[in-house]
């Protein structure tokens, strides 16, 4: 029985993130929709895995899903075929056939998300879609200093939103960076894997940072006692995206 | 009683166009929302009157628009207040006070309309919502050189969509070019007014030039005779924005 490996693209805002929701009725979400429309399209139950279970109103330009199939369909003409039955915010980009082992999810050696932050006095319906618009100016070099010790291995849990239940909060996080390019300041992450809501709540810290509220020492001191309460709340969804799975 | 000129940005996806629809359970329109909010927020009925008409789906970053209203609200402190009113799809970027006699649509001496098309294999649920994604390549230069002679001051009446009824259809077109920056193609039209759907015909018309089904002749001669069927239907209004209104 194939296995699928695609790429793809989301418009974040109308799911409810990417995970499966339980039972009917539930809410609209990216797996959701993928396993709705593949198996109506092949005729067969379709289970997707995914490798990042990204954030309602998060975006994606490189989430990566398996799946196996029994029709006999080739990889080249699936992303055409898959993306008429799919809906207009999340697109097929790439699809190839791979080895019968291959998981999305379990061999994915890094995951890569960018958060956009666009300066600007007042809010943009046509930018404030994908970013996060602030007035005023960023001191994007203060973020990038404040960001550097927290690359590499490191115990993050109080980088870890309410509720979920991981067995281990250590991760490896092999980037974190901010640049600026005229307006719009881009903080880059990348590592092993992310806790529930870590990059939005990195980007929060970054950006109090940048208003002067806190200052490397606080985020060396949540990263040294785990204590979740010296950082502020995650920076908003819009301006989160899913760039890259690594294999 | 103040006269008050505002510039405003708005995500036309969601808005069956700018004008106003009549009567109850209508669709929801620009000038609609405007004028429903602004009346709740000033508690007087406020009457709007736009530069542009723009279309259902179409975009913009520089409409403007005019109204009066007897509330003594300085210009400055308004974009503030009618955006926390507003929905996030349509935004007031300026406000100030213009003299009495002022009208949106009527002293309007230009509109520069701008159209993208991205060049890509597979469609982008990110960058689909705000431009025309075509497979393969574009001869931008060529778009350019057949967009020249329709500047200037003609009858323009073959670049008018069907069911509108003006009484001249001669228009001044101050500019139409297409640029290329990487893999995006960008059409920018200004002219004193436009026809309706006009320039979403002009760019029909060049993207057919693009891909060899129709030659500079053919822009010509429908210039001459008018002959709507000598052109191609409009380009998808996704694609288009209204970025600036001259006075």
């Amino acid at each position: 029985m194939p296995n699928l490996k695609l790429t793809l693209e989301y418009d974040g805002t109308e799911f409810h993130g990417f995970q499966r929701q339980p039972a009917r009725g539930g809410l609209r979400t990216v797996q959701g929709e993928l396993e709705r429309c593949f198996s109506r399209l092949l005729r067969e139950t379709i289970k997707v895995i995914g490798a990042g279970r990204t954030d309602a109103g998060v975006h994606a330009t490189g989430q990566v899903v398996s799946f196996r199939t029994s029709r006999p369909i080739p990889a080249a003409r699936l992303p055409k075929v898959l993306n008429g039955a799919l809906p207009a915010d999340v697109q097929v980009q790439n699809c190839e056939e791979v080895e019968d082992g291959f998981h999305a999810r379990r061999d994915a050696r890094s995951r890569t998300y960018r958060y956009t932050v666009i300066e600007r006095e007042r809010p943009s319906p046509l930018l404030g879609r994908y970013a996060l618009i602030v007035p005023g100016r960023l001191d994007a070099a203060e973020m990038g200093r404040a960001a550097r010790p927290l690359a590499g291995r490191h115990d993050f849990r109080a980088f870890q939103g309410g509720g979920s239940e991981t067995k281990s909060t250590e991760r490896r996080l092999m980037r974190l960076d901010c640049a600026r390019k005229g307006r719009t300041v881009t903080i880059t992450a990348e590592a092993d894997s992310f806790l529930y809501q870590m990059v939005r709540i990195m980007v929060g810290a970054l950006l109090a940072v940048a208003r002067g509220e806190l200052g490397q020492e606080d985020l060396l001191a949540a990263l040294a006692d785990g204590d979740r309460r010296r950082l502020p709340g995650p920076a908003p969804a819009c301006g989160l995206c899913l760039v890259q799975v690594s294999y």
